[in-house]
């Protein structure tokens, strides 16, 4: 199976309203409350491909119930949360219906206890002997160690399971010191992590830090890739209009599930980008129709970066 | 006991925000979580000055659950609210801290199937031989028949419990009609019933619709009331600043208990206006603190609108 990581489990609900006006009050014409987490999210895309899934990290309190429950009705996805004590995050989208644009605000997740986390540690070592990859992804909660990715990193890496690394700040910048095999900034976090916003320079410069490969997406400008095989850039046939949502977790998806099948890279970049833009196309975050992936896959290009070197 | 119904009872969520930006993804820096409704808010207000208060309505779902875990620790306030299928609604209220204002957004609530509604009937049936006065307050949820009301307050009066209905809209047109003891509209129910936004007309013309004693709640001017025993408006003794959520809520407390103890209608209205701008002043919508309220209790002033007839 593939193992995902989300220490910061949420359940994401999405309110419809006519307009969002700040400070009025509005009534929400429909609520859809979904397990969320990107970590999750990289599962239910998986699932959705066929692979057997098991989601691990944290959850607790009602929030976390709905969201355990949620996931059992999901087929393909083996729920090995560990239980906490506090509250598992709710995040809240607000779509307003008039221009189609999206307002969010995220709770920011329980306190995670010093025996919480040595449970999920142990949690996260039985899991890993029948895992063929691990995926660490999104933010930490509040009394998780900073460099709890690298440790996460280096367990991995001492099973021999092959892990890719998908947050941002310094959780990103300490676990890509433990050499992650894939990394998967975006454009804001790998400027973060390098300093530099010139993408290609940032990108070899980010698998410098430790990385074996850096996967960078650029929103529409697609996949940039710093891999041992060489450097490319992979893009959807055209500009597409849609929610960009969930686009990164489908583009992980592609590049966890492209390893697993031991492709080359350039195939495993095709894969990332065609579900990448499928799931911008698809109405609710992170789904994706199989015909759109299927058409994307066929048009999606790869070129190489060599010479841009 | 003071029986108050809540048909439509919320998990009151408040969310603190640095700046509210539509279409931008927040952080949020505070979650408070309280159980809510109209009715509900009454009841805490009641409670905290004293008076043994039973709250109805409905609970369902994970939310319902929470708020009932909720009123269980809140002393002074006995849950009878009946289960139901239908998960228990939210309101999320975002506080932009740069600002201070507040943005709401109210869930539609659960759908009331009949026997669910037969199953409330009998409650509430059963809970008013014990009620020194009962108010029927807020929205109703979707499947509860239109007439809820009006039906709620016949049985109340055929039982010899003073009636006080808070609402707007039809619900409050067809209440009207089968003579509660006490209405409390604010400004715009007012103006809706009666289509005069001219406040001492509509408050005679509504009472003239059937209501024994109207009250409409006028924000910063205000109480107006027309009773059996004349007119009156009553103020607090300078305009406030602060939150007026709640503040109606804390009103419709004052009222109640004024019933309740007897009171003669001036000063049932200074204890309503006292106990609506402690509201205001408090930081936390719905709740006082017990100085200010008995600083504007002696403040307040009452004065007769016979002469502006």
């Amino acid at each position: 199976m593939i193992l995902t990581v989300t220490l910061n489990t949420a359940l994401d609900i999405t309110y419809r309203v006519t307009s969002l006006r700040p400070h009025a009050e509005h009534r929400v014409s429909e609520v859809v409350e979904r397990p969320g987490g990107k970590g999750v999210n990289v599962a239910r895309v998986l699932a959705a491909l066929g692979y057997g899934v098991t989601v691990t990290g944290f959850a607790g309190g009602p929030t976390g119930q709905v969201l355990r429950e949620r996931l059992a009705g999901a087929p393909g996805i083996t729920d090995a949360l560990v239980p906490v004590a506090g509250p598992t995050r709710r995040t809240v989208a607000v779509v307003d219906q008039r221009t189609g644009d999206t307002t969010q605000l995220n709770e920011p997740g329980p306190h995670i206890g010093p025996a919480e986390w040595a449970a999920f540690l142990r949690a996260y070592d039985t899991l890993l002997a029948d895992a063929s990859a691990v995926a660490l992804c999104g933010s930490l909660p509040p009394g998780v160690p900073v460099g709890a990715y690298a440790g996460l990193i280096r367990v991995a890496r001492t099973a021999g399971v092959p892990v890719l690394l998908d947050t941002g700040g310094e959780p990103l910048r300490r676990g890509i010191a433990a050499r992650p095999d894939i990394v998967k900034p975006n454009a804001a976090e790998l400027a973060e992590l390098t300093g530099s916003h010139e993408p290609a320079r940032a990108t070899r410069d980010a698998r410098r830090r430790g990385a074996q490969a850096v996967v960078a997406s650029l929103g529409a400008d697609g996949l940039l890739a710093a891999t041992p095989e060489g450097h490319w850039r992979a893009a959807p046939p055209a500009r597409l209009r849609g929610n960009p949502t969930g686009a990164g977790d489908a583009a992980v998806a592609g590049l966890l599930s492209g390893l697993v099948d031991g492709l080359p890279w350039p195939a495993r970049l095709t894969r990332a980008t065609a579900l990448s833009a499928a799931a911008v196309l698809a109405p609710t975050a992170g789904e994706f129709d199989p015909a759109d992936y299927a058409r994307l896959l066929a048009a999606a290009t790869v070129t190489d970066e060599e010479s841009a070197a």
